[in-house]
């Protein structure tokens, strides 16, 4: 673990991450020392703590910093944290605060290849998403929904949640975004109001373009969503996983899926 | 500062208040070693992590702390921090995680009396807030939205910034509670959806109720608020203040909240 730059796992508690969770994160899987899309992390990085005012580490140091990270341990998953750092007491963000830079360091996780393949069992949360168009997209450190959205089922047989905003539209999964394949067109939410934008969500977007598919970013709702031909999710760490089982109906053919799937594991990133 | 228990002024960076902003907070005003509305805080932190399902720390652990920190320090502002602590990773909450509970303390603030009997000059924020009935009232540690309303504005002559919803309620102030007089009755928004609902909104409800005011929790909007006879800002640090200027409106006649005050100071609490 680094901790602006220095070895060490704690922080102070003035710091306004903790304080307000003003600040921004990504997490990232490493195989062989190799990050998956590292660039586009960054890049979202960057986008983030741009809308939030929070001046961004630069690239070359977190990309530095993550190459020695990897040398200890080229397969893990990473969790780098930006905050505004501590400041002067009170919301309004002082102009000499100093960000902090935070790096954490997990095993890898062992990826289901079944989920991959025979697709995931999901449900529809309870809670629905607030809507703030300033936040939205974003992967800020506000994550309470989140927290209660995760906090709604146990059964280990249910792989993710789906989260509706107040007016129905379907948003996201609780770690994972959204597609759907309604009449041989991808659809995946419009994140304008709420939600955040995965890098893979965007890499799926520009691969089903590649493969002359209609992509359309718009509102979904509920209902529609049931009716399509196929439903997946998307996470830069467990990849892409077809959805199996959603409320009353059961989906079974993954072609589409497994297309995707093979050329995410050819390094089509 | 105390970290759970201990003197120190650090928290691990895997614990949750940090990564989802998962727990809640409170600002206490300390004089001559006793804190206005201890009993009612304490309360108020209570139940904010029976929503959270946070195992709040006992009271009479926490006010054998504050004791001990008051000793030290009889004139402080005081922040009280409770997260779930660490876990697994992930949104989930663990059933095994140890809650961490956090005190800083800070010198006592110079407080305006000028504020008080002059009244203080208000803007209107930009952002509108989103609505999270699951969230709603309780002082938790995801606070960007009063972030980014609080960044809206550097003009020190203005001490506060109001919010409304995206509907055009009023709900809050940034950091304080807002109430308006309207034909002889007392108007506080409804913070069913959004907003958080501080110690001293409920002590001004009593006050009024016991001084034969009719008191009204209800939604307000914008352009009613304007019309108000009186509007004031409440907070469990700064105390009362009404509003002299807001938008095209000036007020001038601050007889109610004199009195208030007044009953304020005579301990009346």
């Amino acid at each position: 673990m680094l901790v602006n730059g220095t070895s060490g796992n704690t922080i102070s508690i003035r710091d306004r991450g903790l304080l307000y969770g003003d600040g921004v994160f990504r997490t990232l899987l490493a195989r062989n020392g190799q990050v998956s899309f590292w660039q586009q992390h960054l890049k979202k990085l960057q986008q983030d703590c741009r809308v939030l005012a929070i001046a961004c580490p630069d690239a070359s140091l977190l990309t530095e910093e993550l190459r020695v990270l990897l040398q200890q341990q080229p397969d893990a998953l990473l969790k780098l944290i930006v905050t505004r750092g501590q400041g002067v007491r009170g919301y309004a963000p002082s102009h000499n605060s100093v960000v902090t830079h935070i790096w954490d360091i997990f095993s890898a996780p062992e990826l289901s290849v079944e989920n991959r393949t025979r697709g995931v069992q999901v449900r529809l949360c309870d809670l629905r998403l607030g809507t703030q168009p300033k936040l939205a997209g974003i992967k800020h450190l506000n994550r309470l929904e989140s927290v209660l959205a995760a906090a709604e089922w146990q059964d280990t047989d249910i792989a993710e949640g789906l989260l509706l905003d107040e007016q129905g539209r379907v948003i996201e999964g609780t770690r994972s975004n959204v597609f759907a394949l309604l009449n041989d067109v991808l659809v995946t939410p419009d994140l304008s109001r709420c939600g955040v934008a995965g890098v893979l969500r965007d890499w799926v977007i520009d691969w089903a373009q590649h493969n002359n598919m209609t992509v359309q970013v718009r509102d979904l709702s509920w209902a529609e969503l049931q009716t399509a031909d196929l439903i997946f999710l998307t996470n830069s760490v467990f990849g892409i996983w077809p959805v199996r089982q959603l409320a009353q109906r059961m989906w079974m053919d993954f072609t589409l899926t497994q297309r995707m799937c093979a050329a995410l594991d050819t390094g089509n990133t």
